[in-house]
């Protein structure tokens, strides 16, 4: 496999995630310069003087005029404003990612910034990133045996793909590939559904009168299953928004089972506890 | 403070708490003798083996009737059947006390084996634990810095109360006092409800079509949410039928609140969301 480098990588968003890429691509030799795109001019030039970018703006167009890789890593929210300021900068030969935990939205965002989702778009999903935020946290490492999902639609380029695809693994990612409404059914199951009942599991009981007392006496356990509800509040809601229908049928589903949970405790029906808590503890036992 | 010391300690099921008690006590000089209960006799084999008690049983009466501090250590359901077998073979001067998770039903299940509760019984409870479960886990640090929890009841013997709060303080646990009913309804908040979100959350994972897949791409965030589902189904039924009032009420609640997370999804309450999410990130921001 040649080696593909992008002379300039842009970032649009120098977050923990954004920031990662540019770390680990430029540790990676996998481009010569990174330009990091924020809002905020005392973020980006914490970013420069962390190292994690090269130049920094807050101007569109100049962030992705002479890029040969562009990534979005903003808020999903922001990429259909972002993209329409951006529509006609970009170089030709550039290819465009991004990192949005939906990829239906990403679509469809992009399909109103510019009309259409240009062959050179490869929507994608780094598996990767923690409870914290910002560029502080920026860590070369954190892709690394990390999952990304590249969804690309019928019309995308198989070299734009590649060379996302290169990308992704010369940080040390394993990239796969999927639908587009597939990967939103995955990760409403699997990271979106959590992060609701946690941040509900949190919020329910600092509502309860001893809040300090009840907290006091959470356990390990607890620690553990409410981490993900230190979460970014922006992330999370601009999630809930792009990804409603996939979330909405699975906290249906989810609420429906908790029903019959609940019924279950009410009738003293050990039987089903015993094999819903078996089932569950063999699975997760496999998992770790 | 003088320092008691309890001469022979008696552990009635010798797991990963009771285990951990034994170990932690004899370390701490807090006793001479640990006399282990159990029905496994491979199990009390391998804690002997292990060093974590000095002799077993698995004979009731002989594991109590020269004790002075008996620890009640098995899954709760057993509790009243193993009292019964003990009654009239405790030490007039003996401490009894256990370490249920659950309180009121622990309390019911004395009055039902003893007839009443006697003044030497003190009803505990520490907020240690891991996953795991089983002998070989048995940790002497597993208490260190750890809450415990003593419900006394208004006949209970001060001085009864006073000796288990030596041996939780012994071990380096901060021992509080609570009312019976209050303690069920603070654990069914941090400990109870949270895993059987977490059980249900696996379950429904497995059910799903793609189940590998679907395991694939689970983060790091899914691992620590879900953790919990692996601790002992035995010991998390039991916890419903013991606890069921408690952690109905707290279901109910729960699942009215996701009712209306739920709805503030599907209508895009986006400030709704966005109140939900900084609230709940701010309190657990705390809480670490």
């Amino acid at each position: 496999m040649p080696e593909v480098k992008e002379k300039i990588l842009s970032i649009i968003g120098v977050g923990l995630i954004g920031g990662s890429l540019a770390k680990a691509a430029k540790s990676a030799g996998l481009c010569q310069k990174v330009i990091g795109y924020g809002r905020c001019p005392e973020s980006l030039q914490r970013a420069v003087d962390l190292g994690v970018i090269d130049q920094a703006t807050t101007n569109i167009p100049d962030a992705v005029k002479n890029a040969d890789f562009v990534l979005l890593a903003t808020p999903v929210g922001a990429f259909e404003p972002l993209l329409k300021q951006a529509a006609g900068y970009f170089k030709s030969n550039a290819v465009i990612t991004d990192v949005g935990s939906t990829k239906v939205s990403v679509v469809e965002s992009v399909r109103r910034a510019l009309g259409e989702v240009p062959s050179n778009f490869v929507p994608g999903h780094p598996i990767a990133g923690t409870e914290n935020s910002g560029v502080e946290y920026a860590d070369s490492e954190l892709f690394d045996k990390r999952r990304v999902i590249l969804t690309p639609l019928d019309n995308t380029d198989p070299d734009a793909v590649f060379r996302v695809r290169q990308m992704w693994e010369g940080v040390g990612s394993i990239v796969s590939e999927m639908a587009v409404n597939h990967h939103d059914e995955v990760l409403a199951a699997t990271s979106h559904m959590p992060h609701m009942l946690a941040y509900l599991m949190v919020d329910r009981l600092s509502k309860m009168d001893a809040q300090h007392e009840v907290f006091k006496y959470a356990a390990s356990g607890f620690r553990d299953f409410t981490r993900i509800a230190s979460s970014d509040p922006v992330m999370w809601r601009d999630i809930c928004l792009a990804n409603g229908d996939a979330l909405l049928l699975a906290l249906e589903q989810y609420s429906s089972e908790l029903m019959q949970l609940r019924n279950a405790i009410e009738s003293k029906d050990d039987e089903y506890l015993m094999a819903l808590f078996s089932r569950a503890k063999s699975v997760r036992d496999q998992f770790s």
